[in-house]
């Protein structure tokens, strides 16, 4: 299996990017990588790494860069020299490559993907769905978180198929619990497009949909999959993501604020270790694009190699896993429910 | 000042009602209450308290009790002799209260407060403001946060004046930085709505706008007042809340699982304990309706004494500050700015 590697326009490009493929290659022997970016960049990163291009490694050069202050649509138009739009280009004319893994400017990546590669017949639009942890050792994933602020009804019914069948495909949930978010879990809560979506997510075969749920119960593991518009999604995850990095931050500084809870600290450097890892997010992979044709993940932007080889992870299973297919049996399922056989 | 408490409705009323009104009067000498709800109820907590009906304690009797099952417009209609109703009743009739604390159910809160208290002139809807705690030692206010699902530019506005002066007016912050919430800090992000209100926000005088905001950086203490619609801004404020407890939550655990930890957390018992505090929603005040000609104060359902004192502190301060003149102050400044004399 082929995944591409987008290695610029990431906080730490394209050592991180490198890096991470390498560890990924090292995960799985029937992987390959290709490597996009600059050829001269790449190839030091490979040596500092003490290894070189072979037959599971490629470089395609790739010189430009795309970043945050780009304009989406200009972006594709005139930066087809850029590692994003060369890769794009590259996934969509190539059978044999099976996704594309970018910690680049998440506006474009989304822009590019939807422009240029075909989508899953029946999808209106694809969604990201990134994974937080639970509380209970699960996880939670959150479709659609960025992708798409404008929604309809619809489209969170095709949120909740896409997100359950990645649950499944890649992490081996069966049956995941989909919960739409709300200002409160009664059946009428919500504006329009939450009350006229709730009986549609109820009477949708292939999905199973548990209900209303608050944001502060995201992390309990009542939930396997939250549908939302991309604008409160992206709310919900980034809040979540700031809400813990601040009180990680404040447990630090609070323990250097006084000798007796430094000495108190010492015993309990293993546990704040083990907390800090749990609630970072490099370790639970990227935001992966569900509903193109092909694969696409799209990591932090200040991910380092561990989290990059976790969206190489995540690319290979999603495919492995045939949630494309699995998906589209999914749509079909639900037009023929709807109108069934004479 | 008389300030109305609703003593049904929440998860600890009427004991935490009536204690936590003991309370404010104990902290403010021109302050006297009106408690409505089970007059034979409250008298027992009045007694169990040591305390009785005085020139300051009045009970208003009505027995009947509001719960998050009502649907609101049915509830205004038909549940007359509940204490909600009955406050809201009186808050509109006399011009001598200055306003209420309720812990009751919120939808029929904002209907009853929304449909029967008028509103200040030219403002559209009235809005929450919640306050947070930044990890600079501040806080931050976020406006709406859940009495408005669908918006206009114009209110996002409205929110960003009301917000400003209830700052100002409660807690002195001068020339609160306004930031707008929305998925990305550059200023064509997010979705229509966002885009037509930033250079309307940009353009309004009276208030101190500083740009958009994504939500991961809620906590951090660069923003006195984040403005969204009623759906975001409900998910910013308990998904915050939520994250926050369930790593609280997360800690203890984590501390009691192994014995050196234990040993550990024995040093550092005060410093759990601030953090904890810190977190707690209750020492920070309700959810302040702002908007309506009287102060309206919404508790959290599960508000102890505490915490109904520290809202009845806010109605207090809303009205000793005389925000809602402030509020009409600002409106004709940017009506005047927008048509400035010959």
């Amino acid at each position: 299996m082929k995944v591409l590697v987008d290695c610029a326009g990431g906080d730490k490009s394209p050592q991180a990017n490198v890096e991470g493929a390498l560890i990924a290659l090292g995960n799985f022997d029937d992987l390959s990588v290709i490597l996009v970016g600059d050829e001269q960049l790449i190839k030091t990163e490979l040596e500092r790494l003490g290894c070189a291009v072979n037959e599971r490694i490629e470089i395609v050069h790739a010189p430009g860069v795309i970043t945050g202050e780009d304009i989406p649509t200009d972006a594709i138009r005139l930066k087809k020299d850029s590692s994003m739009i060369k890769s794009i280009s590259m996934l969509r004319e190539n059978d044999d490559i099976a996704g594309l893994v970018s910690t680049g400017a998440t506006g474009s990546l989304v822009a590019a993907a939807t422009m240029r590669i075909g989508r899953i017949r029946g999808i209106r639009r694809p969604a990201f769905c990134p994974i937080l942890p639970t509380m209970n050792g699960g996880i939670v994933g959150i479709c659609d978180s960025g992708a798409n602020v404008d929604i309809t009804p619809e489209q969170l019914v095709q949120f909740a198929v896409m997100g359950s069948r990645f649950l499944e495909s890649v992490y081996g949930i069966e049956n995941p619990r989909v919960a739409m978010l709300n200002i409160g879990v009664e059946t009428e809560k919500g504006d329009d497009l939450r009350r006229t979506a709730y009986p549609m997510l109820k009477e949708t075969p292939t999905i199973n949909f548990v209900g209303n749920m608050e944001s502060r119960d995201l992390l309990t593991g009542k939930y396997d999959l939250v549908v939302c518009d991309g604008f409160s999604g992206n709310v919900l995850a980034k809040t979540t993501e700031g809400t813990a990095m601040e009180m990680l931050k404040m447990i630090k500084r609070d323990i250097y604020s006084k000798a007796i809870y430094k000495f108190g600290a010492l015993f309990m450097k293993k546990m704040f270790k083990k907390e800090k890892d749990f609630m970072n997010y490099q370790n639970y992979g990227g935001s992966v694009l569900i509903g193109a044709e092909k694969v696409v993940v799209k990591g932090h932007g200040s991910s380092n190699a561990t989290a990059v080889s976790k969206c190489i992870e995540q690319a290979y299973r999603m495919t492995l896993g045939g949630m494309n297919e699995k998906i589209s049996e999914s749509l079909a399922a639900i037009e023929a429910a709807k109108h069934p056989a004479e």
